[in-house]
């Protein structure tokens, strides 16, 4: 891909920076609605307001298969992402750092993330684990999809506490990438609170035209 | 849990509907947000406007371990459930019914789901199957927590496209339970595309007393 003029490169980030901040107010929105304990009244008056936003973001669309104009493909990261992009506000919080090939997320979870009461949702916590476990495959040179992943769910994973997931990936065959991952608090790293196993496979060159069509890439 | 009065029995409908409301309209400014090719300008003001709107759900809110009051405890479906929870906008707008103690799920996904390019995130197919699973228990008599979960992903789920969720138990022994769940589109439900088997387990009356203290219950 051709580098982008200066002013180009100067809007990107402009834009990107944006889109962070919107993900970051209706991340704030959605927390504040979860947990809240308002009358009814202005919960009522909440879903107005809230609906009379969508116009204004809804006049220009792309649809499925369009990539975002703010992801420009060059960077690996994208920003609407589910499970770590910083642009939606589902994503949790999730910082990604890669440190000797070895994918380490930190986040903090609130009452959006909650299935048990007051512990993270079992399928949040998947969520979690297949993305690090998709960062470190991408990290590993084999950004890949997910074929099989195995959860072991040792201990519940508290809400609104530190933690750390890890992932790395331990086999690497053509195509193919074997990785483990596990989530635990960021003050007891050692103990594993939720343990996965990931089979990932990049997808070849006519599965690729197949699935994506022009766009040809799947990260 | 003794009976409401009417009139308290009218004000918790009337919660509970502004809530599905409020998640609703949240829900439909997500999904603009993410998919949104508005110009920069539009985006840095509608993130300033989408902050105004924290201050007024904030005056009062529930902290960690509290249950939400628009819950009752008798309604076994928890609002802000962030796999199937119609007030929480993190959710995927997943229906579930009970037909012969099989849990059925129908849902259609947006861009806010998106994992490899027009398709759902692998982790978000996880969060689906964890929670029909859930569903599969509690229709069983065991609302449980996930122990294990094995997922084999066949074929890439389409966003944009009505799914189908379904999971069943297969084995129940004492606090015990094993299933099975299935994702497939609702046009073609025999081509499974991600299947999952789960066992979860009901907490002793030590491990509710332990993991919720008050609550001393899961769901």
């Amino acid at each position: 891909m051709s580098a982008l003029s200066y002013d180009a490169e100067s809007d990107l980030r402009d834009r990107r920076r944006a889109v962070r901040e919107l993900g970051a107010a209706l991340r704030e929105l959605t927390e504040a609605a979860v947990s809240t304990e308002v009358d009814t009244e202005t919960l009522v008056e909440a879903a107005e307001q809230v609906r009379a936003l969508v116009p204004a973001l809804s006049s220009a669309r792309r649809e499925r298969g369009q990539p975002a104009t703010a992801d420009d493909g060059r960077r690996p990261r994208r920003l609407y992402n589910p499970a770590a992009g910083p642009g939606n506000p589902i994503a949790p919080p999730m910082r990604v750092e890669i440190v000797d090939g070895i994918a380490i997320g930190t986040c903090t979870l609130g009452l959006a993330y909650e299935g048990p009461p007051s512990y993270v949702h079992g399928g949040i916590s998947a969520l979690l684990l297949d993305q690090i476990l998709g960062h470190a495959h991408a990290a590993n040179g084999k950004p890949g999809m997910t074929v099989k992943l195995s959860l072991r769910y040792r201990r519940p994973v508290p809400l609104t506490t530190p933690l750390r997931i890890v992932g790395r990936v331990v086999r690497l065959d053509g195509r193919w990438t074997n990785s483990v991952a596990t989530i635990s608090t960021a003050d007891d790293p050692g103990t594993v609170l939720v343990e996965a196993e990931g089979a990932f496979v990049v997808p070849n060159s006519e599965q690729n035209k197949r699935l994506f069509g022009e766009l040809e890439r799947i990260v």
